[in-house]
């Protein structure tokens, strides 16, 4: 398994909400998150396989979007090695002391503005008696409230410019690139990275408003495709906007299930892992205008025009952008009909 | 419990395809199912769970559609007067002496035009010893073949006139309303109609071409819904087209996976049972337009607009076909985009 | 379908525990029921899909064990048709006045002293605004609460004297005999009856202490296997003693989580359901020593020793009795050992 | 995620066998595995998700056991660092040319016996067109036989003597402690051990009857608890002995299903991921006598005392080694029975 020597894992990421109330009851009710802290405008959050103080903050904010995404070195001399690089590459915004749950972060940006943060020192959960698991490797209970989720998963961004971004994270992180989409016009439409088995901690996908620096979506693993439907069908009694699934992509072989989160951000609730990159030397797979309905959906599900134009925070989606869009979607399926 | 005193169990259904060769390849090699017989220009069918010679004929046809759907009634008693009602209403054909795997069966047609039989002697399956279940109430085993249906489960028909074909097997056969679509100007565009438990054995929607007796699905069961995925995995490699789904109704509470066999005609594939009517006082559930998007999927998939007016046999599908099933269609989910 | 005329649905049943306290936390906290009034010692539970003001009373005593089942008739008639039967049988005790939820009752007690209930008139649940579901069949929304089970489903009596038991719901309540243990020695082991096509809306065991008018497990639903393995798991943490499973019983081919909850009574969680009688002239299916092991347990799991003995209330277990069970056990199954 | 930088993936197995047809009859028609090749007494075997030519090597031979168990390097340099601290650790037994489907393999023993390979160079699988899938990221379709595993996924090693065994893969190999068992007299019974977020590619328990030198069991991945009851029920018609599950381990929180080829090692089938190892400073977790039941099971299911002394090739299972694993055995559920 080939990896990256700085990243070690996904930490956690901040969510802008201007409706933070319906956004933690969001989290914590349906899907069963708890709120290990609160410090002025913020809720910090964890799943229950989480195994630090929070893996997502949720931040009031006027527009709905990201405020940072946090990765983990791989110890505490990958931190310092990590930051020196970013610095090198142009890309640092110097250190911060420390914030709720962790220690030193080194601020860098994305070639197309998303703000990032690494890190080395974390506060472990601790979970109360009443919560511990009788499992000595469970960080405690699943909780008995909702349809709980295990833990964060990866992160998916919109980008203006996919291709200094995708460079960006590849060549001054270490992340390698696992599948694509490339479009007959040479468009590079999508990137799956990660540092791990994992086919994805980190995707990029083309922003079709051509806005940089937006969010597509946070996943949650639940790591069950049941937990998906019982998921699917809590949200939409609860009023919950779902835009896909239950369906499983064909990119990544994910199950998932998409939905707007009070706030407007997209959530992306995740199945069972389809598959692993093992090989050490693993080469990327792209998919292609041909196969990319697959890429959508393995079962046949089409995903709907929104899903490469919205992204948050919300812009104008221009009949353009649509069309833009619509250009890139996966045809309809063809039903025998004259 | 309230029943049918005539209808005891749904038999087999006949289909039509133009393709019997591959229509027979996509029900044996991709749903596990099995030939017990043909004879002229039929091949008999059934899962493994079926209990009898056949659930399912497919003869080759220039059209597709449904050839005739049989009941088996309650008792030798129930199949005399059963057809002594059905001629005293108008719409008996008479007895034919046989069929292959069955006895004596009187044929008769809804107003729509469907053919149905009733009949009561059913040759049993008998298993190989190859075949045969360690479990004495199991028929046979779970065959090592494709992705193996349980049983034949429910039939949908189109009809041109959904009230006389409802009233009819209603109160000629006894069947009882378990759930209805009623649209804001009175049109009853579907009917969900059972003799037991399940929520159907027989359901009726409107056929917005107008066209009178096609047939919109047969459904055979799994009980399981990853089965559904495995399902909607194995039939896309295969080139099979998925209309909609996996995903799960509201209406009936059942998951549901829509494709179409090689000769056109749709077929469901069924999950896991949602809901049983025990109450012997059910009182018909009523859906209107404005939870219709929840009937058509509790997850909030959106079916497609072949839904409504694909039928078999196909006919042309004109605008106003289409207008007017776009007219009933669940409205898309909203989201948030300005 | 053959069915009876007089019995429609299995109703409810009152658990006797002496500690209600937590035997209602265990129902509510961990399987996602509701209080739905109380009464003196007694509390009154729902599943979300069950359709009436309760399916369960929880009753304070002394001992655990079985209070009374009640039956829904098929209708007004049905009821007293079915009164005048069992008082021509000799069984009957009489009528009460009604109860919380329901109306009047006839009373009625088996051969083996287990008491029953038949009823017509009930009190349906009406769901808050908050609970009510988009899905006009659904009688609530799913709970967030626990892993929430969907209804009551069937009920298991021990019985010193299983002919006569037996022969009592067959011959004067019209219940069919579905499947049945007969050992070599010609003792019927077990029955399971129904009077729809679930293969059993109630069994009965022989009781190897000889004990007469015993409970061996009320049943209630998930209708999918996964939500049992949730369960289990969210038992174990709570420190309920699981007994066996999840696995799937070869007999009605169930799925199966068997605990205890906190007042002693065994209690079944029930997956998705492995067949239905649809057959209208089904004959009961034999089980005997050579494939009792399948019928225990199709995936291989041995039943313990409790499993035939254990019943409440709780009498002392011999060793007459474990060996009588023994006898009738399973063999393990037989690993390649020397 | 810390990791190995010599070994980057588990490549494939080899198992004797006395009774080579049964057990390929098994890998294919059941498990639906695919033999890609044969030379002399060895066939070679994939699964539908493994990459190479090969990850299964079924050989011919008196007793049933271990071949040997081959790793792929992280990288050609990492074959030839890793050759050299093998034989520096005085564990090599030098180079092999190659073999079917893959180039030099540095061969060495673990302190127990255990014969290991590593190597680089592979061959890869190439599917026939029929065979292709539409997804790019998918080696083939999945097939349309028997119940059908993913991929080989860890190995489970008896070891006369732990410590020094699992030193060795620590020390020499780089491979990373993430969950064992440590018995109150300070015996280590167990070790899960990874290079990746796997919680074990590699684990190794105690041999009670003190052999050096044998195998626990193989697994394969179907990563979906639903395959495993339907494999469960698929070996248990085909009279294959399932010694236990489907369950769940609470170690490395594995459904599980251990069952015996047909020539006598142990197979263990897996469910879905529980857990992964995230954290790039993960603490090797500790099970002791308190939780050790929970660790065999989380729903619980008592583990048969075959588990822990019966292995391959098989030998005399003594009252002393039994009366061993039974001090080690998890102590069965209480259950409330006088």
């Amino acid at each position: 398994m080939s990896e990256s020597h700085t990243i070690g894992q996904l930490a956690h990421a901040e969510l802008f909400t201007a409706t933070p109330e319906r956004t933690l009851w969001f989290f914590t009710e349906l899907l069963g998150m708890q709120v290990t802290g609160t410090d002025g405008r913020s809720a910090y959050l964890r799943a229950y396989q989480d195994s630090y103080h929070h893996s997502l903050v949720v931040t009031e904010s006027q527009d709905a979007g990201l405020g940072h995404v946090a990765w983990r070195a791989n110890s505490a001399a990958a931190l310092e090695e990590g930051a020196a690089k970013l610095e090198a590459a142009g890309r640092g915004d110097g250190w911060i002391a420390g914030d709720v749950g962790h220690g030193p972060a080194y601020r860098f940006t994305t070639p197309d503005g998303h703000l990032n943060e690494l890190l080395w020192e974390v506060d472990r959960y601790e979970p109360t008696d009443e919560e511990r698991s009788a499992s000595v490797c469970a960080v405690q209970k699943r909780p008995l409230q909702g349809v709980p989720v295990k833990r964060f998963d990866h992160i998916n961004l919109l980008a203006a410019n996919l291709p200094a971004t995708k460079a960006f994270y590849v060549e001054t992180l270490g992340f390698k690139c696992r599948e694509r989409i490339e479009m007959p016009d040479g468009l590079e439409l999508g990137a799956w990275l990660s540092f791990s088995p994992f086919p994805h901690e980190l995707a990029i996908m083309v922003d079709s408003t051509g806005t940089a620096g937006r969010l597509h979506h946070l996943a949650f693993w639940y790591g069950n495709d049941t937990h998906l439907n019982d998921c699917a069908e809590a949200l939409r009694e609860e009023g919950i906007t779902i835009e896909a699934g239950p369906s499983k992509h064909g990119i990544t072989q994910s199950p998932f299930l998409y939905i707007y989160e009070p706030g407007g951000n997209r959530i992306e609730l995740f199945g069972e892992n389809g598959y692993f990159v093992l090989e050490p030397d693993w080469q990327p797979r792209t998919w292609t205008a041909e196969n990319l309905a697959i890429g959508g959906s393995i079962y046949g599900l089409e995903l709907p025009p929104t899903y490469f134009a919205y992204g948050t925070p919300n812009v104008e989606i221009t009949d353009d952008a649509l069309t833009d869009t619509l250009r890139h979607r996966p045809p309809p399926a063809q039903v025998p009909v004259h």
